[in-house]
């Protein structure tokens, strides 16, 4: 796509047309001005067939601001959009409406709450509360959307990919298998989950992080196909990287000739007074060629080099290396804890497109409207009670135990103070049936999630950088029960609501029903 | 991420760190200008769990080369990567290889062959060959296979959605779960493959599609909190949009509610001379609710109305509500085929995403080097027979039988002309007891599939339009045989070697198997 039209691509017209015709709707009927109130939340943890999230971790915040900031309707936009006919032939878009867009058409009214990038996060959570005059409010929901939900899905793939790697190195290598340019959100929010570092060169330099990766079995068959082999091939490289020499011995035979290929350059290189890096292992069996070049590698007296593991990783197949390595090494006289501490994995597609789970099902639901100088809660009754928004004005708080694990998070409505109640009562958010209560001395602490993040457009949270999102995603994982993070049928961590936002649900959606059956 | 950084990161560095430091070492070898030759294919179809694609859908090629174009290595670029160091401190970049990266780091020197964007291609068939010189052929791998493999993989998806839709109108609703800014690489390959419009207004605007879109829940929730209910929504809407007035139908009840209160306003409008457009379905068991519409709609007077299907649609779910449509609506007096050709369906996600397989495993592997006055060959051995790439320069053929339907896919060596052959011997890629043999007569046609592209950096294609992929795509589907496109368990599409590349390939993977013994 050409420069001047991805800016057009990617700017205030990188939303859907229903926003736009019903932004018109409202500025027609006077209601474009109306203070609305959207909830941003997902409904359920990514299932990815044979396993299943237990949390996710929140991301993608600081991209949608800064979209946010430089969107705006200019001459080109306007024009567009006045050329848009329907199916008489007639405009879509009329001339006041488009003129007060060009002077409107901004997201300088906008007010928002969020929890911040990197948190744990749970599904009917608000994660991301809009406040704001109708028509831009609507026209932020799909690129809203956007950002946030494939950025929360990768770094919950990334965290979950982690902690099934015993939290060893981990790089991203996805770039190739990235939906287009969102390669770069993907790195971004793998880094934010759990990755270390990746191979994409300019979203590292952007991030500040130093790019990883070393060279491909090309590099190998060209030296090849000169006659020099893959020795050869290895014996440049080194030469080249004497420092940083990391091998990838899979081009022709791993056992055979990879590993003692690197073996014999990693000599070389250690008469010279260097430290050869390790080497990676791209095909095959990478549990029993691990144990291998493990052994093969302490042999010849290199017992601190790295194996990285790459070949179409996620957390299921990291999981079953290690459940294999853990059976097979002491055959080969191997220490596996300590094989398993050496081992890098590099993540790629199964990474960067969230494998098994390509999307991530966050909704933007009209929750409140303010009308005769209050806010109304708003509601949609679906065919499902669990698909229907929690209405109204809230707040959203953590609750932890005397262990210091999170309990509950527990959704309540804005006027309730929850430092200030003696007991609690968790509600379950549909389910009439179940409910518990909790008292003070059961609780370690309190916390609420959301931050004030803009007021009216102005920015009023200092953005966090990615290590300190990082430090956070470590904090929140760790303050998880075990059974939450299983890889498979993790524990249902609970999300409630409590007794007064139980009952103005239960209200709402009663009154609703009446009034479709007069 | 901020503009100024977003041309960092979508520029040259786009690409994997691997290919600087390979193309480092082929500048310190002598080796970077040396000419060589990588393809670009992918080796299986994607197989999404419960169902499997048994073609594909090439797209992406135009954006690649707009990407080409602009990238180039300016001032920030080049001193990013001399600022980057080792683990020693060392820089990894050196001076004289970045000077030479400044003047030469461009595409100016590949020559490219490639299938057309909108063909129906298959497995271990290159779809786009790339020559020239190593360094900068090898930093293009990642780029290419990011542009390529992504929007190949959804303009399939739409293949096989508009195919299960019996070629009813599809929309793309898809940008909120696209991967970032890929939602509109996602819509453009959406629209080559099947989609006829898509709701991504700055997308709609850059390719010269109308965007498409209506209303949403919220807008009837708006009402509902002001007192005016559905019926006021509706009744807003139809006044703002009288020509063009499809409604959403599920915000309360579909049947109780939302359809009742549609055709009252639908008749208030035929009133004053106006044609409604339709209703859409969004949750709920679609196949019933669409019956059960068709059915109040005809009675009501309007037979010509649309009756929009979205929610979660694939292949497999068009497929199961098409199948029960004809099962039920027989039952409710409803003729069923009636009912289907007023069908419209709206998809997001899963074609966004490719649900159920997110990513299309295209490589881009060296099989040829320039040498001493020739192209040799090169080859990998990997662990599988099925993974050795398919060595040295080659053309590719689509062979049609006498029913005018495509029986094969042949690869041969680049100086045999097919066109001349009196028979043709279709040997399978590894499978060397697996042959058949095809005479003059059996072939309808033998038509050559790369075309020129680029020539040492120079365009020589014309860039077809949008409209003309979707031609292609449509002409080449019609030529499939029909199990070839089953949803489930295709037919497998035959994909074959002449003679003399099957006879090449094994003599080379003996020889570098020889010299791995010696």
């Amino acid at each position: 796509m050409k420069q001047s039209n991805r800016k057009i691509a990617e700017g205030i017209l990188f939303t859907d047309q229903y926003q736009l015709t019903m932004a018109q709707l409202y500025y027609r009927m006077g209601l474009h001005e109306k203070q609305a109130q959207f909830d941003h939340f997902f409904r359920s943890y990514p299932d990815y067939g044979t396993h299943k999230a237990g949390y996710c971790i929140n991301a993608g915040l600081e991209w949608l601001l800064d979209w946010m900031r430089n969107a705006h309707f200019g001459d080109r936009e306007i024009e567009y959009l006045s050329s848009q006919t329907g199916r008489t032939g007639t405009r879509v878009f009329q001339e006041d409406f488009l003129d007060w867009l060009r002077t409107n058409g901004n997201f300088d009214g906008i007010t928002m709450r969020a929890i911040p990038e990197g948190r744990v996060v749970h599904p009917n959570v608000p994660l991301t509360v809009v406040q704001g005059p109708m028509a831009m409010a609507q026209i932020l929901e799909s690129p809203l959307l956007n950002h946030l939900n494939y950025q929360t899905l990768i770094a919950t793939k990334a965290a979950r990919i982690r902690e099934s790697g015993r939290g060893q190195l981990m790089l991203e290598f996805g770039m190739r298998r990235g939906h287009d340019k969102g390669a770069n959100a993907g790195a971004r929010a793998a880094l934010i989950g759990g990755a270390d570092f990746t191979s994409n060169v300019g979203i590292s330099h952007i991030l500040g992080y130093p790019p990883k990766g070393t060279h491909a079995h090309s590099m190998v068959q060209l030296f090849m196909s000169l006659g020099e082999g893959e020795l050869g091939a290895f014996r440049a490289f080194a030469n080249m990287y004497p420092d940083d020499c990391l091998l990838l011995v899979d081009t022709i035979n791993t056992l055979e000739s990879g590993i003692p290929n690197a073996i014999k350059v990693f000599e070389e290189l250690r008469r010279k007074g260097h430290k050869p890096l390790g080497v990676r292992l791209d095909s095959g069996d990478l549990a029993h060629l691990s144990i291998q070049a493990y052994k093969m590698l302490d042999e010849a007296g290199f017992p601190d080099t790295s194996i990285v593991l790459s070949n179409e990783l996620d957390e299921l197949v990291i999981w079953q290396i290690i459940t294999q390595i853990i059976e097979e090494a002491p055959r080969y006289g191997v220490d596996s804890d300590r094989l398993i501490k050496r081992l890098v994995y590099g993540v790629g597609t199964r990474l960067i497109t969230s494998w098994g789970e390509s999307a991530l099902g966050g909704v933007y639901k009209l929750v409140a409207v303010y009308n005769e100088n209050k806010w109304t809660p708003a509601i949609k009754i679906s065919e499902s009670l669990g698909k229907t928004p929690n209405p109204g004005q809230k707040r959203v708080w953590r609750v932890y135990d005397r262990r210091g694990k999170a309990t509950a998070d527990l959704i309540s409505l804005d006027d309730e103070d929850l430092h200030k109640a003696e007991h609690i009562v968790l509600r379950h958010p549909w389910d009439h049936t179940k409910y518990r209560v909790l008292n003070q001395r059961d609780i370690a602490e309190i916390e609420p999630l959301l931050a004030d993040v803009l007021s009216e457009g102005k920015l009023e949270y200092p953005l966090p950088s990615i290590e300190e999102m990082r430090q956070l995603r470590r904090f929140d994982v760790d303050r998880l029960d075990a059974g939450v993070k299983r890889i498979m049928n993790p524990h249902i961590y609970h999300v409630s609501l409590t007794e007064r936002l139980w009952h103005l649900k239960q209200n709402l959606i009663e009154s609703v029903k009446k009034e479709t059956q007069r």
